[in-house]
């Protein structure tokens, strides 16, 4: 008998489920009139934020909303999908952000899969979810519009606007907290580069943590941060940096629209110290800096993640003032599963290393318990020796509970107790990891693996090449041989030619990884930004056969 | 039916015991050179801390320790205490980290409770260990002495020092996890001011959760914190930072004595970043500063806790260089529940508003759920008039299990779901507590309630007067009065006078408030420097009833 399993049990006093909704009770009560959101002209405190987010959840109790129910919401990164990070929650449904940039078939199959209660839709996507609640036969759901000065011709696809809706809220309605850590928060639909878009269910105890951890993988301290909402909030709720914000109470600045234009006024305009994005707004920053731009005196703090950022657009963040740091994740990770930690020793590399130190997936994050690269037949770690390519496999308490209605999915993600990204990766000797393929998207030529992110990286560093993707094509003598899908900027479209690339390629690849053909085209990408790889295989297939032998 | 609890259930995949131990992996992993520990002229990186730590589970396992066996030590700040905090919940122990001041009789009652297999001792502590083994009877218990060059005259309690224990540890057993983020970590005993020690049962999830509030409570963002080791690790585990040094990767310097001059020595030597104190520590600094002592370019961040820094000693410390932090809390909350976080408005208060500010108990910390100031009988919230009195009561993740082999004091602690901790305070208008007194230590005259902290910090105020202490003593008319017990500085023992006393009180002072009786003396202090009223009481009571009717 253990003695310290006697008598000292779980209670109310010592246990209770970890939940983000503590940090937005916190910060209401401990910085009641320091900044929380802003907004154009719009400026909320704390203790308002909290006050709108409570308004929104005792609306939709009225409403009928409670345990177990779905809300949908479509917006951009304005003060509504702020306040749906823990309204939602606190009603005790569950938050579901859908990606702005689908079209009406996908807003449809979300809505119906989700079996979504309640829709919040920001005017500016007014025609694509008016079109999607009629493609999924949707009567009963409850639409509410989101209202914008900045929308032009604004339409009503509900009965009602969100500020009429949370001002009507009735007053006396206690809010829902979670039974139990393991209760459901979010529901975030995977893009789906095939089939059906699956739907991710985040749980309370994730949420939280991951909150925790962001504080720390970001450095949220030192002083306030003002973080700038350059990543959508429908993106893995912004990767749970609302909660986040919230754990540390820190100051949100809402963005309609991540262009060059409007990050730069917003840095200048409220000192912001930390944002996340993708690399393509690096690039979008660095194409668009304003004339006259001064860097900030403490360079902004960058998570980057989504792709590997490029060697060129890192050195280039730099210059313009911001510090990048590169996280790698996925929406079934509560989006970020590990960090690239700096390391001391790095300040004695020449810059062209330092750079591709940085450049790596990294580490795991502080609260993502396990992380292994391994074959995925036999779970064996591969070797710390840069070059063996295994998988990417996650264990820990920032996975989601699973995949919502998908038994089969969720089983299959989670075979033998790990999380399989289906990512691959190499180890360095120093144990960061390197991620050099989708397992779907490697190139295999005369049993030769070939990674398509490493030539991928040699194409980029060509001038005037501002998009590339490298894809298998079937070869008869190799079986597969690499084809690359060039985006050349304007400038350069009429002056480099296929002969170029191959031979920039080849000084810098071994032979068999050189693209033996060259494609010149714009890049298709999905609404996430995602290249859809499986796609320009067909095309790149199609356009090589129709061309004959190769060079 | 909730479809989110369909098919969704926790996994080795998504759900892992939340362990304090996954943070020595992943330093170890992360920052494998970076140094974890130094004393005098040993330096460990994370990788051989980690490999120690290691070492020390095997060879307790290999001693046939295991789940639920409690394991002892007796040691200052050196790196095995250190170890200990990592090597014992590795081998599936429970770690109990024995007050170095107590006494035979104390540590004997300590062994016998906690039913110890093993017992680490410092040699510094020897003889204590002994006579504590002898008087407890325990012929079965495993002592293990840990050999120190510092230490004059060595004496050796068990068969083994630790060294060798630790390197005989076979190499190839596997260490023990937690089977539920609920199994008990550490054991602490409280100092009982009454009664016999109680023993604090920690668990794996607090330990955790606390660890990573600690990393934000002190800030160990920006660069690689530097932790000196002034706190006893005894101490509530050290407060959990030997577990937050882990989360980020810093390095612990270990201290055997937390004077003034090894103090400074270190925070010279080693560029430290943060240690945590007690106010006595900040005095033994303000009045030790070494000649030519230059502030750090960065002010040393502490954490200070134990009981409210006296506004003296605020000042002074912010003239050597600390930029303190004030914490409240107890062993039974993982020892810190509140934190004065410091707010941007207090620049524009003057100085002596300003200290004020940050010697209150302040707001819950981030991890702690839940905290109310109360009516003990009714459990309504106190209004934030900053006058009236309510008891502290804290409810969430970082409490105890409860009191080992102690259901009676468990549950009367827990009572209502919440924790008592017999603390009186008011709350501010900007919902910041502070600690007016011990339930037990208020004092009732003429039916008006007197917090003694209040008298004590005008008496701190008087030239002179380096300790004081306020406590009930009987009166006729009033029933109770209050009266001063006062240490005075060598130099000011002939020249103050109790009336000087009774009239500097009574300038700041409601009338009833002002002591009614004055007696010079050095106070007595616990071994974890706690005053003891209740015997001060006493002894006040004798002297006042000798002296006969008050002035």
């Amino acid at each position: 008998m253990n003695m310290y399993n006697v008598d000292l049990d779980k209670c109310e006093a010592n246990y209770q489920p970890l939940t983000p909704i503590q940090f937005l009770h916190r910060s209401a009560d401990v910085f009641p009139e320091r900044t929380a959101v802003i907004y154009r002209d719009r400026k909320y405190t704390w203790s308002e934020y909290s006050e709108r987010c409570h308004k929104l959840a005792r609306a939709l109790i009225a409403t009928g909303i409670g345990r177990g129910d779905t809300v949908s919401i479509m917006a951009a990164n304005i003060p509504a999908m702020a306040e749906a990070a823990f309204g939602v929650p606190m009603s005790g449904a569950v938050l579901n952000c859908i990606n702005i940039r689908l079209d009406a078939a996908s807003v449809a199959f979300i809505l119906k899969h989700s079996e979504a209660k309640v829709f919040f839709v920001d005017q500016q996507f007014a025609s694509v979810a008016k079109a999607a609640i009629a493609q999924a036969g949707l009567e009963d759901v409850r639409v509410i519009d989101i209202a914008d000065p900045l929308i032009q011709c604004p339409e009503m696809v509900g009965d009602i606007e969100y500020e009429d809706y949370i001002a009507a809220a009735p007053g006396d309605i206690a809010i829902v907290y979670p039974e139990d850590e393991w209760d459901a928060i979010a529901l975030n639909y995977t893009s789906g580069t095939t089939g059906d878009p699956k739907g991710v269910v985040y749980h309370h105890r994730g949420a939280y943590l991951n909150a925790l951890g962001q504080v720390i993988n970001a450095n949220f301290l030192g002083k306030v941060p003002v973080y700038l909402w350059t990543l959508p909030l429908f993106h893995c709720n912004g990767w749970c940096f609302a909660w986040a914000v919230a754990a540390i109470g820190g100051t949100n600045v809402c963005l309609r629209k991540a262009a060059a234009e409007d990050i730069f006024e917003a840095i200048a305009a409220h000192q912001v110290t930390h944002f996340c994005c993708a690399p393509t707004i690096l690039d979008f920053m660095i194409a668009g800096k304003p004339d006259g731009w001064k860097n900030p005196a403490e360079p902004v703090k960058v998570l980057c993640a989504g792709a590997s950022p490029p060697v060129a657009t890192l050195k280039k963040s730099m210059a313009i003032g911001l510090d990048v740091v590169h996280v790698y994740g996925m929406t079934e990770q509560h989006g970020v599963a590990t960090i690239c930690e700096p390391q001391a020793s790095w300040a004695e590399l020449d810059p062209e290393q330092q750079i591709r130190q940085i450049g790596r997936q990294g580490v795991r994050s502080v609260v993502t318990d396990q992380m292994a690269v391994c074959s995925p037949d036999t779970y064996e770690e591969v070797p710390r020796d840069g070059s063996t390519i295994g998988e990417v496999m996650i264990r820990g308490n920032i996975a989601m509970k699973g995949y919502l209605k998908n038994p089969k999915a969720t089983q299959a993600a989670f075979r033998n107790g790990w999380y399989h990204t289906g990512d691959l990766a190499v180890v360095h000797e120093d144990g960061y990891i390197e991620i050099k393929d989708r397992s779907k998207d490697l190139i295999i030529s005369g049993g030769e693996n070939i990674s398509s992110i490493e030539v991928e990286d040699v194409l980029y560093a060509y001038p005037g090449v501002v998009g590339a993707a490298v894809v298998a094509v079937p070869d008869e003598k190799w079986g597969e041989v690499p084809c690359a899908v060039v985006e050349l900027s304007p400038a350069h479209q009429a002056v480099v030619t296929e002969q170029d690339i191959i031979e920039h390629c080849r000084a810098h690849l071994a032979g068999f990884k050189t693209p033996k053909h060259v494609i010149f085209e714009p890049l298709i990408r999905t609404a996430t930004g995602k290249l859809q790889k499986f796609k320009l295989r067909t095309h790149a297939t199609d356009v090589v056969s129709s061309r004959g032998k190769p060079r």
